[in-house]
Protein backbone atom coordinates (compact mmCIF):
# COMPACT_ATOMS: atom_id res chain seq x y z
CA UNK A 1 0.00 0.00 0.00
CA UNK A 2 2.00 3.23 -1.37
CA UNK A 3 1.76 5.73 0.84
CA UNK A 4 2.23 9.79 -0.37
CA UNK A 5 3.12 12.95 1.13
CA UNK A 6 0.10 14.48 0.25
CA UNK A 7 -1.39 12.23 3.00
CA UNK A 8 0.85 13.93 5.52
CA UNK A 9 0.46 17.76 4.67
CA UNK A 10 2.64 19.87 6.77
CA UNK A 11 -0.67 20.36 9.54
CA UNK A 12 0.15 17.20 10.76
CA UNK A 13 3.65 16.84 11.87
CA UNK A 14 5.05 16.65 14.03
CA UNK A 15 3.33 13.47 15.36
CA UNK A 16 3.83 13.03 19.02
CA UNK A 17 3.87 9.14 19.87
CA UNK A 18 2.99 8.33 23.87
CA UNK A 19 3.93 4.44 24.33
CA UNK A 20 6.13 2.68 22.21
CA UNK A 21 5.14 -0.58 22.12
CA UNK A 22 3.89 -2.66 19.58
CA UNK A 23 1.38 -0.33 18.31
CA UNK A 24 3.09 2.60 19.39
CA UNK A 25 6.47 1.36 17.59
CA UNK A 26 4.70 0.14 14.52
CA UNK A 27 2.88 3.44 13.86
CA UNK A 28 6.35 5.25 14.29
CA UNK A 29 7.58 3.17 11.54
CA UNK A 30 4.81 3.81 9.45
CA UNK A 31 5.37 7.37 9.49
CA UNK A 32 9.01 6.97 8.87
CA UNK A 33 8.55 4.91 5.77
CA UNK A 34 6.56 8.29 3.96
CA UNK A 35 8.82 9.55 1.08
CA UNK A 36 8.18 12.17 2.88
CA UNK A 37 8.56 11.65 6.95
CA UNK A 38 6.74 13.76 9.52
CA UNK A 39 8.59 14.46 12.46
CA UNK A 40 8.32 12.05 14.77
CA UNK A 41 8.47 12.39 18.93
CA UNK A 42 8.19 9.42 21.22
CA UNK A 43 6.78 9.20 24.82
CA UNK A 44 9.14 6.40 26.19
CA UNK A 45 9.60 5.03 29.78
CA UNK A 46 12.50 3.76 28.48
CA UNK A 47 13.93 6.34 25.56
CA UNK A 48 16.97 4.53 25.33
CA UNK A 49 15.54 0.85 23.96
CA UNK A 50 13.00 3.10 21.73
CA UNK A 51 15.80 4.82 20.32
CA UNK A 52 17.65 1.77 19.44
CA UNK A 53 15.02 0.27 18.24
CA UNK A 54 13.18 3.29 16.07
CA UNK A 55 16.79 4.75 14.83
CA UNK A 56 18.23 8.13 15.10
CA UNK A 57 15.46 10.05 13.23
CA UNK A 58 13.15 9.46 15.37
CA UNK A 59 13.76 11.58 19.02
CA UNK A 60 12.74 9.90 21.97
CA UNK A 61 12.43 10.97 25.44
CA UNK A 62 10.72 10.50 29.00
CA UNK A 63 9.50 13.77 29.45
CA UNK A 64 5.86 13.81 28.15
CA UNK A 65 6.00 17.81 27.75
CA UNK A 66 8.93 17.63 26.13
CA UNK A 67 7.67 15.31 23.25
CA UNK A 68 4.07 17.44 22.90
CA UNK A 69 5.30 20.73 22.66
CA UNK A 70 4.57 21.78 19.07
CA UNK A 71 3.00 18.45 17.92
CA UNK A 72 0.22 19.01 15.47
CA UNK A 73 -0.90 15.31 15.97
CA UNK A 74 -0.85 13.58 19.41
CA UNK A 75 -1.32 9.37 19.82
CA UNK A 76 -1.83 7.74 22.74
CA UNK A 77 -0.62 4.14 22.38
CA UNK A 78 -0.26 3.02 26.15
CA UNK A 79 -2.53 0.82 28.14
CA UNK A 80 -6.11 2.38 28.32
CA UNK A 81 -5.49 2.64 32.09
CA UNK A 82 -2.45 5.06 31.87
CA UNK A 83 -3.75 7.46 28.98
CA UNK A 84 -5.69 9.62 31.12
CA UNK A 85 -2.70 10.25 33.82
CA UNK A 86 -0.70 11.31 30.62
CA UNK A 87 -3.27 13.31 28.87
CA UNK A 88 -3.71 15.63 32.10
CA UNK A 89 0.30 15.92 32.41
CA UNK A 90 0.49 17.42 28.78
CA UNK A 91 -3.01 19.10 28.84
CA UNK A 92 -1.77 22.95 27.86
CA UNK A 93 1.23 21.85 25.56
CA UNK A 94 0.15 20.84 22.24
CA UNK A 95 -1.10 24.26 20.50
CA UNK A 96 -4.42 25.01 19.80
CA UNK A 97 -4.21 23.41 15.95
CA UNK A 98 -3.33 20.00 17.67
CA UNK A 99 -5.50 16.82 16.92
CA UNK A 100 -5.42 14.18 19.54
CA UNK A 101 -5.89 10.39 18.79
CA UNK A 102 -5.43 7.16 20.60
CA UNK A 103 -4.80 3.17 19.73
CA UNK A 104 -6.89 2.01 22.65
CA UNK A 105 -8.50 -1.60 22.15
CA UNK A 106 -11.54 0.12 24.64
CA UNK A 107 -13.34 3.03 23.69
CA UNK A 108 -16.04 4.51 26.14
CA UNK A 109 -13.95 5.37 29.19
CA UNK A 110 -11.42 6.44 27.11
CA UNK A 111 -13.47 8.51 25.29
CA UNK A 112 -15.31 10.50 28.17
CA UNK A 113 -12.25 10.85 29.95
CA UNK A 114 -10.00 11.98 26.90
CA UNK A 115 -12.60 14.13 25.46
CA UNK A 116 -13.05 16.36 28.82
CA UNK A 117 -9.40 16.91 28.75
CA UNK A 118 -8.81 18.03 25.02
CA UNK A 119 -12.69 18.40 23.82
CA UNK A 120 -13.55 18.46 20.51
CA UNK A 121 -10.30 18.25 18.94
CA UNK A 122 -9.74 14.56 20.34
CA UNK A 123 -11.24 11.65 17.83
CA UNK A 124 -10.89 8.04 19.69
CA UNK A 125 -9.52 5.46 17.53
CA UNK A 126 -8.95 2.15 17.49
CA UNK A 127 -6.64 0.51 14.97
CA UNK A 128 -7.92 -3.62 14.56
CA UNK A 129 -4.20 -4.50 14.13
CA UNK A 130 -2.06 -6.23 16.71
CA UNK A 131 -0.29 -9.88 17.58
CA UNK A 132 0.55 -12.22 20.53
CA UNK A 133 3.78 -10.28 20.63
CA UNK A 134 4.05 -7.40 22.68
CA UNK A 135 6.98 -4.15 22.84
CA UNK A 136 8.56 -2.12 20.48
CA UNK A 137 10.72 -5.48 19.42
CA UNK A 138 7.82 -7.23 17.47
CA UNK A 139 6.90 -3.40 15.85
CA UNK A 140 6.42 -3.81 11.95
CA UNK A 141 6.29 -0.92 9.79
CA UNK A 142 3.82 -2.71 7.91
CA UNK A 143 1.07 -3.65 11.02
CA UNK A 144 -1.50 -1.41 9.91
CA UNK A 145 -1.75 -2.15 6.46
CA UNK A 146 -5.46 -2.91 5.64
CA UNK A 147 -6.37 -2.57 8.78
CA UNK A 148 -9.36 -1.64 9.99
CA UNK A 149 -9.27 1.36 12.15
CA UNK A 150 -12.55 2.35 14.26
CA UNK A 151 -13.51 5.80 14.84
CA UNK A 152 -15.66 7.13 17.91
CA UNK A 153 -16.24 10.70 16.98
CA UNK A 154 -19.17 12.16 19.12
CA UNK A 155 -21.56 15.02 19.23
CA UNK A 156 -18.27 17.43 20.45
CA UNK A 157 -15.68 16.11 17.88
CA UNK A 158 -15.06 19.28 15.45
CA UNK A 159 -15.61 18.13 11.80
CA UNK A 160 -12.09 19.09 10.91
CA UNK A 161 -10.16 17.31 13.68
CA UNK A 162 -12.21 14.58 12.35
CA UNK A 163 -10.96 14.50 8.86
CA UNK A 164 -7.66 14.91 9.84
CA UNK A 165 -7.37 12.02 12.25
CA UNK A 166 -9.10 9.83 9.49
CA UNK A 167 -6.37 11.00 7.21
CA UNK A 168 -3.86 10.01 9.69
CA UNK A 169 -4.85 6.55 10.03
CA UNK A 170 -5.91 6.14 6.04
CA UNK A 171 -2.01 7.07 5.92
CA UNK A 172 -0.43 4.57 7.78
CA UNK A 173 -1.83 2.01 5.84
CA UNK A 174 -5.66 1.61 7.85
CA UNK A 175 -9.31 1.47 5.87
CA UNK A 176 -11.26 3.78 8.66
CA UNK A 177 -15.04 2.90 10.25
CA UNK A 178 -17.13 5.28 12.47
CA UNK A 179 -19.14 3.93 15.63
CA UNK A 180 -20.01 5.51 18.50
CA UNK A 181 -17.57 4.38 21.52
CA UNK A 182 -20.41 2.37 22.96
CA UNK A 183 -20.94 0.72 19.83
CA UNK A 184 -17.36 -0.03 19.32
CA UNK A 185 -16.92 -1.38 22.45
CA UNK A 186 -19.85 -4.37 21.98
CA UNK A 187 -18.21 -5.42 18.85
CA UNK A 188 -14.81 -5.17 19.87
CA UNK A 189 -16.07 -7.55 22.56
CA UNK A 190 -17.57 -9.97 20.37
CA UNK A 191 -14.74 -9.83 17.51
CA UNK A 192 -11.87 -9.52 19.79
CA UNK A 193 -11.68 -10.08 23.58
CA UNK A 194 -14.37 -12.98 23.24
CA UNK A 195 -11.69 -14.54 21.05
CA UNK A 196 -8.69 -13.93 22.88
CA UNK A 197 -10.24 -14.79 26.50
CA UNK A 198 -11.92 -18.48 24.80
CA UNK A 199 -8.16 -19.23 23.51
CA UNK A 200 -6.76 -18.16 27.09
CA UNK A 201 -9.51 -21.03 28.67
CA UNK A 202 -9.15 -23.65 25.86
CA UNK A 203 -5.17 -23.61 26.47
CA UNK A 204 -5.70 -23.53 30.25
CA UNK A 205 -7.85 -26.40 30.00
CA UNK A 206 -6.02 -28.59 27.98
CA UNK A 207 -2.64 -27.70 30.03
CA UNK A 208 -3.70 -28.13 33.14
CA UNK A 209 -5.58 -31.62 32.46
CA UNK A 210 -3.34 -33.63 30.64
CA UNK A 211 -0.01 -31.89 29.46
CA UNK A 212 0.39 -34.48 27.50
CA UNK A 213 -2.27 -33.52 25.09
CA UNK A 214 0.11 -30.34 24.06
CA UNK A 215 2.86 -33.04 22.71
CA UNK A 216 0.04 -34.68 20.34
CA UNK A 217 -1.51 -31.29 19.06
CA UNK A 218 -1.38 -30.79 15.59
CA UNK A 219 -2.19 -27.54 13.96
CA UNK A 220 -5.24 -27.06 15.12
CA UNK A 221 -4.55 -26.41 18.44
CA UNK A 222 -2.11 -24.29 17.56
CA UNK A 223 -3.32 -21.74 15.84
CA UNK A 224 -6.68 -21.57 17.68
CA UNK A 225 -4.31 -20.72 20.88
CA UNK A 226 -1.66 -17.98 19.08
CA UNK A 227 -3.56 -15.18 21.00
CA UNK A 228 -3.22 -16.51 24.19
CA UNK A 229 0.39 -15.82 24.01
CA UNK A 230 -0.41 -12.19 24.25
CA UNK A 231 0.62 -9.96 27.07
CA UNK A 232 -1.72 -10.84 30.50
CA UNK A 233 -0.96 -7.80 32.22
CA UNK A 234 -2.47 -6.07 29.06
CA UNK A 235 -5.17 -8.20 28.26
CA UNK A 236 -6.32 -7.95 31.61
CA UNK A 237 -6.86 -3.85 31.50
CA UNK A 238 -8.75 -4.52 28.58
CA UNK A 239 -10.84 -7.43 30.09
CA UNK A 240 -11.18 -5.24 33.39
CA UNK A 241 -12.19 -1.79 31.18
CA UNK A 242 -15.01 -3.81 28.72
CA UNK A 243 -16.02 -5.92 31.69
CA UNK A 244 -19.76 -5.63 31.02
CA UNK A 245 -19.13 -6.22 27.50
CA UNK A 246 -17.37 -8.59 27.60
CA UNK A 247 -19.22 -10.85 29.75
CA UNK A 248 -22.46 -10.30 27.78
CA UNK A 249 -20.14 -11.86 25.10
CA UNK A 250 -19.11 -14.62 27.30
CA UNK A 251 -22.36 -15.32 28.27
CA UNK A 252 -23.88 -15.49 24.55
CA UNK A 253 -21.13 -18.06 24.24
CA UNK A 254 -21.71 -19.85 27.29
CA UNK A 255 -25.74 -20.37 26.14
CA UNK A 256 -24.22 -21.82 22.75
CA UNK A 257 -21.28 -24.00 24.64
CA UNK A 258 -24.14 -25.49 26.73
CA UNK A 259 -26.19 -26.34 23.94
CA UNK A 260 -23.35 -27.68 21.79
CA UNK A 261 -22.34 -30.08 24.93
CA UNK A 262 -26.44 -30.77 24.90
CA UNK A 263 -26.25 -32.24 21.62
CA UNK A 264 -22.82 -34.08 22.15
CA UNK A 265 -24.36 -35.50 25.52
CA UNK A 266 -27.52 -36.59 23.89
CA UNK A 267 -26.33 -38.44 21.00
CA UNK A 268 -28.10 -36.28 18.03
CA UNK A 269 -25.22 -36.17 15.34
CA UNK A 270 -27.81 -34.66 12.60
CA UNK A 271 -27.76 -31.45 14.65
CA UNK A 272 -24.19 -31.72 15.88
CA UNK A 273 -23.38 -31.44 12.04
CA UNK A 274 -26.16 -28.49 11.15
CA UNK A 275 -24.73 -26.19 14.27
CA UNK A 276 -21.26 -27.22 12.78
CA UNK A 277 -22.56 -26.22 9.30
CA UNK A 278 -23.76 -22.93 10.46
CA UNK A 279 -20.30 -21.90 12.04
CA UNK A 280 -18.59 -23.41 9.14
CA UNK A 281 -21.03 -20.70 6.98
CA UNK A 282 -19.69 -17.78 9.05
CA UNK A 283 -16.19 -18.86 9.07
CA UNK A 284 -16.42 -19.15 4.99
CA UNK A 285 -17.43 -15.70 5.43
CA UNK A 286 -14.49 -14.19 6.95
CA UNK B 1 12.78 -35.25 5.74
CA UNK B 2 14.05 -37.81 3.47
CA UNK B 3 12.52 -41.36 2.82
CA UNK B 4 14.37 -44.30 1.86
CA UNK B 5 13.35 -47.57 0.38
CA UNK B 6 14.55 -49.58 3.03
CA UNK B 7 11.75 -48.22 5.04
CA UNK B 8 9.22 -50.19 2.47
CA UNK B 9 10.74 -53.27 1.93
CA UNK B 10 9.05 -55.62 -0.44
CA UNK B 11 6.58 -56.95 2.82
CA UNK B 12 5.35 -53.60 2.36
CA UNK B 13 4.21 -53.88 -0.77
CA UNK B 14 1.23 -53.25 -2.62
CA UNK B 15 -0.26 -51.04 -0.24
CA UNK B 16 -3.92 -50.95 -0.19
CA UNK B 17 -5.79 -47.25 0.83
CA UNK B 18 -9.38 -47.33 1.38
CA UNK B 19 -11.10 -43.69 1.46
CA UNK B 20 -9.35 -41.22 -0.79
CA UNK B 21 -9.85 -37.86 1.08
CA UNK B 22 -7.38 -35.52 2.68
CA UNK B 23 -5.06 -38.50 4.66
CA UNK B 24 -5.97 -41.52 2.24
CA UNK B 25 -4.99 -39.10 -1.10
CA UNK B 26 -2.15 -37.15 1.22
CA UNK B 27 -0.81 -40.89 2.33
CA UNK B 28 -0.96 -41.89 -1.63
CA UNK B 29 1.22 -39.10 -2.03
CA UNK B 30 3.68 -39.67 0.46
CA UNK B 31 4.29 -43.03 -0.79
CA UNK B 32 4.44 -42.10 -4.17
CA UNK B 33 7.01 -39.46 -3.27
CA UNK B 34 9.52 -42.65 -2.12
CA UNK B 35 12.09 -43.41 -4.59
CA UNK B 36 10.97 -46.74 -4.59
CA UNK B 37 7.75 -46.55 -4.18
CA UNK B 38 5.39 -49.35 -3.47
CA UNK B 39 2.67 -50.36 -5.64
CA UNK B 40 -0.40 -48.17 -4.32
CA UNK B 41 -4.35 -49.18 -4.40
CA UNK B 42 -7.25 -46.68 -3.38
CA UNK B 43 -10.60 -47.74 -3.02
CA UNK B 44 -12.92 -44.80 -3.94
CA UNK B 45 -16.50 -44.03 -4.57
CA UNK B 46 -15.34 -41.88 -7.39
CA UNK B 47 -12.10 -43.69 -8.68
CA UNK B 48 -12.02 -41.49 -11.40
CA UNK B 49 -11.57 -38.04 -9.48
CA UNK B 50 -9.08 -40.01 -7.16
CA UNK B 51 -6.87 -41.43 -10.28
CA UNK B 52 -7.38 -37.37 -11.63
CA UNK B 53 -5.82 -36.38 -8.57
CA UNK B 54 -3.05 -39.07 -8.11
CA UNK B 55 -2.20 -39.80 -11.10
CA UNK B 56 -1.95 -43.05 -13.30
CA UNK B 57 0.71 -44.67 -11.43
CA UNK B 58 -2.20 -45.39 -8.56
CA UNK B 59 -4.46 -47.80 -9.44
CA UNK B 60 -8.17 -46.17 -8.63
CA UNK B 61 -11.32 -48.48 -8.03
CA UNK B 62 -14.87 -48.52 -6.76
CA UNK B 63 -13.96 -52.20 -6.14
CA UNK B 64 -13.09 -53.25 -2.41
CA UNK B 65 -12.03 -56.88 -3.02
CA UNK B 66 -10.28 -55.89 -5.90
CA UNK B 67 -7.81 -52.63 -4.04
CA UNK B 68 -7.53 -55.48 -0.96
CA UNK B 69 -6.47 -58.47 -3.34
CA UNK B 70 -2.70 -59.34 -2.84
CA UNK B 71 -2.13 -56.27 -0.24
CA UNK B 72 0.59 -56.11 2.09
CA UNK B 73 -0.48 -53.07 4.04
CA UNK B 74 -4.26 -52.29 3.92
CA UNK B 75 -5.39 -48.83 5.78
CA UNK B 76 -8.55 -47.47 6.24
CA UNK B 77 -8.79 -43.71 5.49
CA UNK B 78 -12.76 -43.93 5.31
CA UNK B 79 -14.79 -41.35 8.11
CA UNK B 80 -14.71 -44.01 11.29
CA UNK B 81 -18.28 -44.84 11.23
CA UNK B 82 -17.73 -46.22 7.36
CA UNK B 83 -14.63 -48.79 8.78
CA UNK B 84 -16.69 -51.67 10.10
CA UNK B 85 -18.59 -52.36 7.19
CA UNK B 86 -16.26 -52.03 4.92
CA UNK B 87 -14.10 -54.19 6.76
CA UNK B 88 -16.39 -56.83 6.60
CA UNK B 89 -16.75 -56.67 2.68
CA UNK B 90 -12.95 -57.55 2.62
CA UNK B 91 -11.93 -59.29 5.55
CA UNK B 92 -10.92 -62.43 3.57
CA UNK B 93 -9.29 -60.81 0.73
CA UNK B 94 -5.82 -59.61 1.85
CA UNK B 95 -3.29 -62.52 2.63
CA UNK B 96 -2.60 -63.76 6.11
CA UNK B 97 0.75 -62.18 6.13
CA UNK B 98 -1.25 -58.50 5.59
CA UNK B 99 -1.06 -55.90 7.81
CA UNK B 100 -4.07 -53.65 8.58
CA UNK B 101 -4.34 -50.22 10.20
CA UNK B 102 -6.18 -46.97 10.07
CA UNK B 103 -6.47 -43.54 10.55
CA UNK B 104 -9.30 -42.62 12.37
CA UNK B 105 -9.57 -39.84 14.71
CA UNK B 106 -11.47 -41.95 17.13
CA UNK B 107 -10.00 -45.16 18.63
CA UNK B 108 -11.94 -47.47 21.20
CA UNK B 109 -14.86 -48.10 19.08
CA UNK B 110 -12.31 -48.83 15.59
CA UNK B 111 -10.32 -50.66 17.40
CA UNK B 112 -12.80 -53.44 18.63
CA UNK B 113 -14.32 -53.56 15.64
CA UNK B 114 -11.72 -54.10 13.39
CA UNK B 115 -9.49 -56.53 16.09
CA UNK B 116 -12.74 -58.50 15.90
CA UNK B 117 -12.16 -58.30 12.22
CA UNK B 118 -8.56 -58.91 11.47
CA UNK B 119 -7.28 -60.28 15.09
CA UNK B 120 -3.39 -59.27 16.04
CA UNK B 121 -2.20 -58.11 12.04
CA UNK B 122 -4.20 -55.50 12.82
CA UNK B 123 -2.88 -52.01 14.65
CA UNK B 124 -4.74 -48.71 15.00
CA UNK B 125 -3.73 -45.65 14.06
CA UNK B 126 -4.11 -41.87 14.32
CA UNK B 127 -1.81 -39.57 12.64
CA UNK B 128 -2.85 -36.01 14.07
CA UNK B 129 -2.51 -34.55 10.73
CA UNK B 130 -5.21 -32.07 9.06
CA UNK B 131 -6.29 -29.29 7.63
CA UNK B 132 -9.61 -27.28 7.62
CA UNK B 133 -9.87 -28.55 4.00
CA UNK B 134 -10.89 -31.56 3.01
CA UNK B 135 -11.44 -34.04 -0.02
CA UNK B 136 -8.45 -35.43 -1.96
CA UNK B 137 -8.07 -31.78 -3.70
CA UNK B 138 -6.21 -30.67 -0.37
CA UNK B 139 -4.25 -33.73 -0.23
CA UNK B 140 -0.12 -32.70 0.09
CA UNK B 141 2.64 -35.52 0.01
CA UNK B 142 4.25 -33.62 3.20
CA UNK B 143 1.28 -33.76 5.21
CA UNK B 144 2.60 -36.36 7.33
CA UNK B 145 6.12 -34.45 7.92
CA UNK B 146 6.62 -34.08 11.64
CA UNK B 147 3.20 -35.55 12.86
CA UNK B 148 2.88 -37.10 15.67
CA UNK B 149 1.14 -40.54 14.67
CA UNK B 150 -0.73 -42.63 18.21
CA UNK B 151 -0.52 -46.26 17.79
CA UNK B 152 -3.30 -48.29 19.82
CA UNK B 153 -2.05 -51.77 20.17
CA UNK B 154 -3.73 -54.06 22.06
CA UNK B 155 -2.76 -57.29 23.93
CA UNK B 156 -4.04 -59.33 21.12
CA UNK B 157 -1.73 -56.93 18.25
CA UNK B 158 0.95 -59.24 16.93
CA UNK B 159 4.26 -57.52 17.94
CA UNK B 160 5.81 -58.08 14.30
CA UNK B 161 2.74 -56.33 12.78
CA UNK B 162 2.96 -53.70 15.24
CA UNK B 163 6.79 -53.00 13.92
CA UNK B 164 5.71 -53.59 10.62
CA UNK B 165 2.68 -50.74 11.32
CA UNK B 166 5.23 -48.49 12.75
CA UNK B 167 8.22 -48.87 10.08
CA UNK B 168 5.13 -47.54 7.32
CA UNK B 169 3.90 -44.59 9.52
CA UNK B 170 7.83 -43.22 10.11
CA UNK B 171 8.18 -44.07 6.19
CA UNK B 172 5.64 -41.68 5.18
CA UNK B 173 7.26 -39.04 7.95
CA UNK B 174 5.76 -39.51 11.22
CA UNK B 175 7.05 -39.98 14.56
CA UNK B 176 5.04 -42.53 16.57
CA UNK B 177 3.53 -42.71 20.00
CA UNK B 178 1.81 -45.76 21.23
CA UNK B 179 -1.23 -45.40 23.61
CA UNK B 180 -4.16 -47.44 24.35
CA UNK B 181 -7.44 -47.08 22.95
CA UNK B 182 -8.85 -45.14 25.14
CA UNK B 183 -6.18 -43.18 26.48
CA UNK B 184 -6.22 -41.81 23.27
CA UNK B 185 -9.47 -41.23 23.01
CA UNK B 186 -9.18 -38.89 26.13
CA UNK B 187 -6.23 -37.39 25.21
CA UNK B 188 -7.26 -36.23 21.33
CA UNK B 189 -10.79 -35.12 23.23
CA UNK B 190 -8.76 -32.42 24.76
CA UNK B 191 -5.96 -32.05 21.90
CA UNK B 192 -8.26 -31.94 19.00
CA UNK B 193 -11.51 -32.57 19.48
CA UNK B 194 -12.38 -29.84 22.05
CA UNK B 195 -10.13 -26.79 19.84
CA UNK B 196 -12.84 -27.83 16.86
CA UNK B 197 -15.80 -27.52 19.50
CA UNK B 198 -14.88 -24.28 20.69
CA UNK B 199 -13.80 -22.80 17.43
CA UNK B 200 -16.93 -23.19 16.19
CA UNK B 201 -18.92 -21.78 19.08
CA UNK B 202 -16.62 -19.24 19.10
CA UNK B 203 -17.34 -18.14 15.18
CA UNK B 204 -21.31 -19.02 15.73
CA UNK B 205 -21.55 -16.98 18.41
CA UNK B 206 -19.95 -14.08 16.89
CA UNK B 207 -21.71 -14.63 13.24
CA UNK B 208 -24.99 -14.91 14.98
CA UNK B 209 -24.88 -12.04 17.22
CA UNK B 210 -23.46 -9.26 14.90
CA UNK B 211 -22.02 -10.27 11.59
CA UNK B 212 -20.12 -6.43 11.77
CA UNK B 213 -18.17 -8.17 14.28
CA UNK B 214 -16.55 -10.19 11.53
CA UNK B 215 -15.62 -7.56 9.32
CA UNK B 216 -13.82 -5.91 12.24
CA UNK B 217 -12.12 -9.24 12.90
CA UNK B 218 -8.60 -9.23 12.96
CA UNK B 219 -5.93 -11.79 12.78
CA UNK B 220 -6.69 -13.51 16.09
CA UNK B 221 -10.40 -14.51 15.06
CA UNK B 222 -9.59 -15.43 11.92
CA UNK B 223 -6.56 -18.12 13.52
CA UNK B 224 -8.45 -19.23 16.13
CA UNK B 225 -11.27 -20.52 13.92
CA UNK B 226 -9.62 -21.68 11.19
CA UNK B 227 -10.54 -25.04 11.90
CA UNK B 228 -13.98 -24.52 12.14
CA UNK B 229 -13.92 -24.53 8.19
CA UNK B 230 -13.33 -28.40 8.80
CA UNK B 231 -16.18 -30.30 6.85
CA UNK B 232 -19.33 -30.59 9.42
CA UNK B 233 -20.35 -34.56 8.35
CA UNK B 234 -16.91 -35.68 8.98
CA UNK B 235 -16.74 -33.82 12.87
CA UNK B 236 -20.18 -34.45 13.41
CA UNK B 237 -19.17 -38.03 13.42
CA UNK B 238 -15.68 -37.67 15.43
CA UNK B 239 -17.79 -35.96 18.26
CA UNK B 240 -20.75 -38.87 17.91
CA UNK B 241 -17.90 -41.41 18.17
CA UNK B 242 -16.21 -40.02 21.06
CA UNK B 243 -19.15 -38.23 22.68
CA UNK B 244 -17.87 -39.30 26.44
CA UNK B 245 -14.61 -37.79 26.04
CA UNK B 246 -16.34 -34.50 24.38
CA UNK B 247 -18.51 -34.09 26.53
CA UNK B 248 -16.09 -34.28 29.69
CA UNK B 249 -13.37 -32.28 27.98
CA UNK B 250 -16.47 -29.59 27.24
CA UNK B 251 -17.31 -29.60 30.88
CA UNK B 252 -13.38 -29.24 31.52
CA UNK B 253 -13.85 -26.17 29.30
CA UNK B 254 -16.86 -24.53 30.70
CA UNK B 255 -15.96 -24.65 34.55
CA UNK B 256 -13.02 -22.93 33.78
CA UNK B 257 -15.14 -20.68 31.11
CA UNK B 258 -17.63 -20.09 33.80
CA UNK B 259 -14.56 -18.70 37.00
CA UNK B 260 -12.60 -16.60 33.85
CA UNK B 261 -16.48 -15.05 33.14
CA UNK B 262 -16.51 -14.94 37.60
CA UNK B 263 -13.28 -13.01 37.37
CA UNK B 264 -14.09 -10.38 34.60
CA UNK B 265 -17.72 -10.09 36.42
CA UNK B 266 -16.21 -9.06 39.53
CA UNK B 267 -13.76 -6.73 38.73
CA UNK B 268 -10.38 -8.72 39.58
CA UNK B 269 -7.50 -7.26 37.20
CA UNK B 270 -5.23 -9.02 39.26
CA UNK B 271 -6.97 -12.72 38.81
CA UNK B 272 -7.71 -12.26 35.61
CA UNK B 273 -3.89 -11.51 34.70
CA UNK B 274 -3.01 -14.53 36.87
CA UNK B 275 -5.18 -16.87 34.72
CA UNK B 276 -4.24 -15.22 31.65
CA UNK B 277 -0.65 -15.87 32.81
CA UNK B 278 -1.32 -19.47 33.25
CA UNK B 279 -2.66 -19.87 29.86
CA UNK B 280 0.00 -17.73 28.16
CA UNK B 281 2.62 -20.70 29.64
CA UNK B 282 0.75 -23.48 28.29
CA UNK B 283 1.01 -21.81 25.26
CA UNK B 284 3.98 -20.94 25.11
CA UNK B 285 5.37 -24.46 25.69
CA UNK B 286 3.51 -26.08 22.89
Amino acid sequence: MPLHEQDFPGALSPVAIFGPGLIGGSLAMALGRLSSAPEIRVFARNPGRAAAALGESVFCSSDPCEVARGASVVVFCTPVECMGSLARAIRDIPGPDAVVTDAGSVKEGPVRELEEIFGGRYVGAHPMAGSEQAGIEAARKDLFDGACCILTPTDVTATDALARVEKFWTGVGCRTLCLSASEHDRLVALASHLPHAVASILIETVGAEDPLALQLAGGGLRDSTRIAAGPPEMWAGIFHANRGRVVDALDQFLERAARFRGLVSQARPEEIAAFLASAKNWRDSL
